[in-house]
């Protein structure tokens, strides 16, 4: 029995330093499917982010700034199947918070509670979804969405048409030419799912289903239809006819001329869809739209227009901006049923980055013009004064952070950084009132009055 | 028996009903502690921001992004009795995740985990503490921190100024002139603290007690010293008579011929502080620093000169900039004892905007520069073509949301947003090859051919 107890006891002690030694391994990363932006790729985005701003504004829109969290309830019922993939807070005592799983919900969760009935919107944040990550196709646990959405009412389509406009902006001016904007409409789904014999309370699951298409291919959805969602196999292949059609607008009235042209929602959804069309033609960009009966969103709250932007020949990056109208989110959070109709669009730029950091890797992004040395021994005040004189010019200027730097080392850091300028300061210099000035690039010097410094260089740059 | 069951039961039933009532009472409102920002708040932050950056990258800084969640390990122990406020992320399976508590941690982790050795970095974004909001001082839960940090090898102090500068030039350019810098060095606590007997092992407990002198009494501080940290009031007695000091830089030979002086740490310390303003001196912001003895920063992080600015006059504002070196940071994070010395200042904005908000509470912030109305009937599609070369020449301009909305609406409208033009379309102007554009301020229409339209609205919009 003692023999026994011993060897439990020594199986408990090495367990336990087992455990110990897991605790004291830390492991140095970023949380899984998350992922730090170096300098470089931070000075690509910023380019890309103040393009799609300037857009946004171009537009009429204005930016709102909410919170990473929401409250666990907010988020609840919004997002179909996905909930799943909610990242949740820790019960810490006090409110259950989740993190934001797009910019949408909380948009019309600020709309509902500051009784806001119109407004143009857009804002730029990272949201979280606990998906399976894949880093190499621009697919993250946290990432950036960019969304521009309007509120208020209006008459069909005028809105939803000027979110499409705003898509084709930004994809140009990033110089993205080749993409395709597919087009279909909840309500046309709705119809289709209707006229197929879709069992009441399974429109939104086979809807999730369909979009599925853009990854699986028909027979993988329709086995999902069937065994998963329990939709009879005449049902789903009756869906089947449909969900394979696509084209140019000319498709709407072929579409009304069959079954779907006896379903009310249907009906409405394709004279929409035509509405959508034309509009668009009216600001040039109906060339690269195309109504597809496949696309259907996977999320809950769409009720009318759906859109989806591809890279033409790279599907399987998938959708760079996606969106719809949502006109009765904003009411599920009014205490008196407060309703404003919305549509939006969210461009997913976390690929767009991914093209453009292809191009851009070459581009100078280091923000230092001019570097100040100092020959000669315990010159660092007046490095300070010179630096000083340069800051106060807004002339981004640096130095070494040593008292007696080496000129090569110095002169290596600049050459490596790209730093264009060298202003140089020894005891004759001080003593003469002058300093250096060195354009790396030319590998020329010139000495100026210390009081024309600041002006020299500045025309230096100028000329650039 | 059975009518003391029945009763229970009721009162079970009663229970349930309460709680059901409970879970459907769905409360409109964001976290606890944080907040929307909406439009003309959001606007003045850009202004800020931009400013901040600016001044960033006027010294070289380059910015990095994080994730907003970091493993919970890489977050603990860095923060003193502060780690209580870390929001945790629930455990879902997989990591177990925090959400970030500074800007500085996460930096520190990035130059580990990449193994950068030197790096002047920014970062702009949100932390998440716990604390007890107090919304009206600007004390939230999520904020925003502004870092400015250099990292890498150097001779003392000369980084360390720089921060300073950094602080001194944002504040200036944001027209905040009243404003002190308090500056002390972990150096000197540490000296200070041995002198005056505190046992080892307490140093850092004491730091967080004396940090908290710019909120309490020395008497409630002594209090919590001896009573819940357990020092002896003899000892306390004698920090206090330090901790009360402060003044210019020549407090520093006071000091030195003091106590203090016959101490190695607290030496070096005061030598340091004498560096930091020599060089301070050299880029003129001496004047607004102040030696500080009291000052002691919370973090367990900070190894030498320590610093923290304030507004004139506003105390209870508490600090809007702080900051100081961390040299051992990295060192924590890197397998191979990777030692990357460090410095930086965190400028807590929110203090900043809640200021600037008074200030720029009138200025005009929304964005469109153009309104397209139309006279007459069914005019959507005209609309869309003119707003399509208001788009295509980057002027931002909008339109009504309705196919026929009423004038006098549309000019409340423009009225109300402060839009400055509107470009009038009618049958008539149609024919006609024109179209009417109004400057609102001047109360002046003309009729500019529809060719000339951007052309001539761009002028406008120049002179205004």
């Amino acid at each position: 029995m003692d023999a026994e107890v011993s060897k439990l006891l020594q199986v408990k002690a090495r367990l336990n330093n087992n455990e110990d030694n897991t605790k004291s391994k830390f492991i140095l990363k970023t949380p899984k499917g998350m992922q730090d932006y170096g300098p470089q790729q931070t000075s690509v985005r910023e380019v890309v982010f103040e393009t799609i701003t300037k857009c946004f504004k171009r537009h009429g829109g204005q930016s709102i700034d909410t919170p990473v969290c929401e409250l666990k309830e907010t988020l609840t019922g919004k997002y179909g199947e996905d909930s799943k993939l909610i990242y949740d807070l820790a019960d810490q005592g006090g409110e259950i918070l989740s993190l934001r799983y797009d910019l949408t919900v909380p948009f019309a969760r600020y709309l509902a509670q500051n009784k806001v009935g119109n407004l143009k919107r857009y804002q730029i944040g990272k949201v979280y979804r606990r998906d399976n990550p894949v880093m190499t196709k621009g697919r993250y646990r946290e990432f950036y969405q960019c969304d521009f959405d309007i509120a208020g009412p209006g008459h069909p389509l005028i809105a939803d048409s000027e979110c499409l406009r705003v898509v084709y902006e930004i994809l140009h001016s990033l110089d993205i030419k080749c993409f395709e904007i597919k087009v279909n409409s909840r309500k046309i789904l709705e119809g289709l799912a209707s006229v197929c014999g879709v069992p009441d309370g399974k429109f939104k699951l086979i809807c999730s289903s369909i979009d599925k298409l853009d990854k699986l291919s028909w027979e993988e959805v329709k086995r999902e239809m069937c065994t998963e969602k329990g939709l009879e196999e005449s049902v789903a292949n009756k869906i089947g006819e449909f969900v394979k059609l696509s084209g140019d607008i000319s498709l709407a009235d072929k579409l009304l001329a069959s079954d779907l042209g006896t379903n009310e929602a249907a009906k409405q959804g394709i004279e929409e869809v035509k509405l959508l069309f034309k509009y668009c033609a009216a600001m040039g960009i109906d060339k690269v739209m195309k109504f597809d009966l496949s696309l259907a969103r996977g999320l809950d709250y769409y009720t009318g227009v759906i859109f989806e932007t591809i890279l033409s020949g790279e599907q399987e990056v998938g959708s760079i901006a996606a969106g719809g109208r949502y006109d009765d989110l904003v009411a599920l959070f009014s205490d008196k049923k407060h309703s404003v109709p919305c549509v939006g669009v969210s461009i997913g730029i976390e690929r767009i980055f991914t093209i453009m950091e292809r191009n851009e890797a070459a581009r100078k992004f280091y923000p230092t013009k001019c570097f100040v040395m100092s020959a000669g021994k315990d010159m660092t005040v007046e490095r300070f004064k010179i630096l000083t004189e340069l800051w106060n010019a807004d002339i981004p200027s640096e130095h070494s952070l040593k008292s007696n730097p080496k000129p090569l080392t110095q002169y290596q850091f600049c050459e490596e950084k790209g730093i264009p300028f060298i202003i140089t300061i020894g005891g004759d210099e001080l003593s003469k009132g002058i300093v250096k000035i060195r354009d790396i690039r030319k590998r020329v010097d010139v000495e100026v009055k210390r009081v024309e410094m600041v002006q020299h260089l500045k025309k230096l740059i100028d000329e650039m």
